[in-house]
């Protein structure tokens, strides 16, 4: 974007909360704290402010750095900062790290309060409507009575869409991208896999690696290599990787072969080393779980029919985990039931991480969405 | 097919070569064994034989049963047989366990004549040129000049075509199925992590685990299941098995849930029961190579240009391991150099499975092709 800037240097704030909460599983936190991270100000009407919602691997950190040294800035600050898509002059921007994380909100690395020591496997399977939950409570910690909009891609564009089903009066929009209204039986069956790898990982420890000082660094390693590859599309991979080798001919071992292996590999040992293990296996139950048309007789459409929030839905011509026929699917509830929808499927050859990427016709189709939002919370 | 019948009891016979034989890589084997089963009758002008060719864990039992009380035939029994597209009747059929297997043919498993001791991790990595010489030393002990058909589906079709270019005179007919000129980046990719998955099992023991009494199962279920969800179609594991639970209600823990888990786990412990880990790293490194372009400046036209053997070329709409796209590569360049090629793309929900399966028009084309090769060679 031209003009555009960043938020400069941030700093994460963590809010307590001590109202317990009852997860969809029935057990209940007695209390909990949520990272947070704020851009822009929050006008006197308490109506313009954003929630930014986080994928399997993000947090509360969304753009900015947290220092001059900082090597890379927030997960999204090509879409959030002043003069950007999402535009922290006029917005009032909260970006957290959901209940279960890693980074700073309560989860499995947390201590828990009636044993005195980390949760570990004890942690309880939270949900997407857990999380929604959680947000709400947030949203009254800043006196926000309504979002102007709720953002989200992949498994935050899911948070987005209950969101506005869960609380109907409390979004004004919703941007749902690259997400699906449920996992498809690959999409499960993927997750499965990976959670296999760390579960079997003989360091893993009945999930309790943390006191016996191992970590299960091979399994999260193999989980992120597959995830990666469903990230990507072949078209990208192929344009970036082809068959090029890491030497001069090949090695006929087991070593690093293709450029793409060593590739994969960095990125695995680099998540490994930096994400907790149980965080990552209760971020894919609550993608498996996540499906609100159950709730409703498995018609998307019925559970739909209360929302009142206007939607922004865009999807990926390349991305083959979450494909455009899968945003369609809510596209088509929505019609169904005579919401407002603004749906975009971009061309585009990054697969499903292209909505963290700079495909100009999607930043502009954002752009020109939030746009509308602003002059819709000032009409 | 009407009136098709089984090849009846077979019994497998380990044929040993004292020939020795140099890979791609350098090395020599000094002296091999390659477990074979053949089907049906070589007549006198040996003119009728076929060649079945296997891909990533298959082996040379093709068709029938070992014993009355064998659970299951064959891998390919609802192809080959008397009457079968691949009729027993008419040719004389040879299925072979490819060298570095772990059905009886020289591979990890065997004693290396050298040390005594079995070759584990020792045993060196072979390509499609290899097995093709190898079975080239095959056709000799038969005293087959010539092929009628060298028949093959994933990694199957990839020997069928390298015989074609290595061996031009030797092939009459050429069947690539469900195959590719060469992996795409994703495939090698996701070859790497099943590879990695193995690899780095504590119980791998750097393959030399049969020693040490160890077996790297963990590793090999985890390269299998994410395999096998490459192997199906969406279509299909939706069909079969949507989001459907394995018992009441969420479990809230990682547990099967879903009946789709529960299928992938018991294939992925089936598999680890049955198969070496080390061919099943080695057969992912002879995909990985599979490049004949390779060696005619990137051109497959080309690679294939001295080609005498006719093709039936067969993908499946969503197999999405090996597209419809890729067999389409290798007819664009069969055609571009006067070749004679049939192609057919079978519209199945079975993904990149099909070739194993019984979609009708897919075996009616094998069918009608194969009775073609019949009155070719007796005319």
């Amino acid at each position: 974007m031209k003009n555009a800037g960043s938020v400069g240097i941030v700093r994460p704030e963590k809010i307590a909360f001590d109202t317990p909460l009852t997860l969809s599983n029935g057990r209940v936190l007695s209390r909990f704290d949520l990272m947070v991270e704020t851009y822009g100000q929050l006008n006197e009407q308490k109506s313009n402010a954003v929630l930014i919602c986080h994928a399997l691997s993000g947090n509360h950190h969304v753009a900015g750095r947290h220092s001059a040294e900082d090597k890379y800035p927030g997960w999204w600050d090509n879409m959030v900062g002043p003069g950007k898509p999402i535009d922290t002059d006029r917005f009032f921007v909260v970006g957290l790290n959901n209940l279960g994380g890693c980074h700073g909100s309560t989860g499995p690395t947390s201590l828990n309060p009636q044993t005195g020591q980390d949760y570990g496997a004890d942690f309880p399977v939270v949900t997407v409507k857990d999380w929604v939950k959680s947000q709400a409570m947030l949203a009254d910690h800043f006196g926000i009575r309504q979002w102007a909009a709720v953002v989200g891609g992949s498994l935050g564009g899911m948070q987005a869409l209950q969101w506005t089903i869960d609380f109907p009066d409390r979004v004004r929009h919703a941007l749902v991208i690259a997400s699906a209204p449920k996992l498809s039986t690959q999409n499960i069956a993927f997750n499965d896999v990976a959670r296999q790898a760390i579960l079997t990982d003989p360091d893993f420890n009945e999930g309790h690696y943390a006191r016996r000082n191992t970590l299960p660094g091979r399994g999260l390693k193999i989980a992120r290599m597959m995830g990666h590859i469903t990230y990507l599309a072949e078209d990208g991979l192929g344009k970036k990787f082809g068959r090029k080798l890491h030497s001069d001919g090949y090695q006929y071992g087991y070593g690093v072969e293709f450029e793409v292996e060593s590739y994969l590999r960095y990125q695995g040992d680099k998540f490994a080393g930096r994400f907790d293990a149980n965080t990552y296996l209760l971020m894919t139950k609550a993608l498996d779980y996540f499906d609100p048309a159950a709730d409703a007789g498995n018609s998307l459409s019925k559970a739909v029919q209360h929302v009142q929030a206007k939607f922004f839905v865009a999807s990926f011509s390349t991305d083959w985990r979450f494909s455009p026929e899968r945003s369609k699917e809510l596209v088509n509830a929505l019609i169904a039931t005579g919401k407002a929808v603004q749906y975009i499927e971009v061309k585009s050859n990054h697969g499903h991480d292209a909505f963290l990427m700079e495909d100009e016709p999607y930043i502009r189709a954002v752009a020109a969405y939030m746009n509308n939002v602003y002059k819709d919370i000032r009409s």
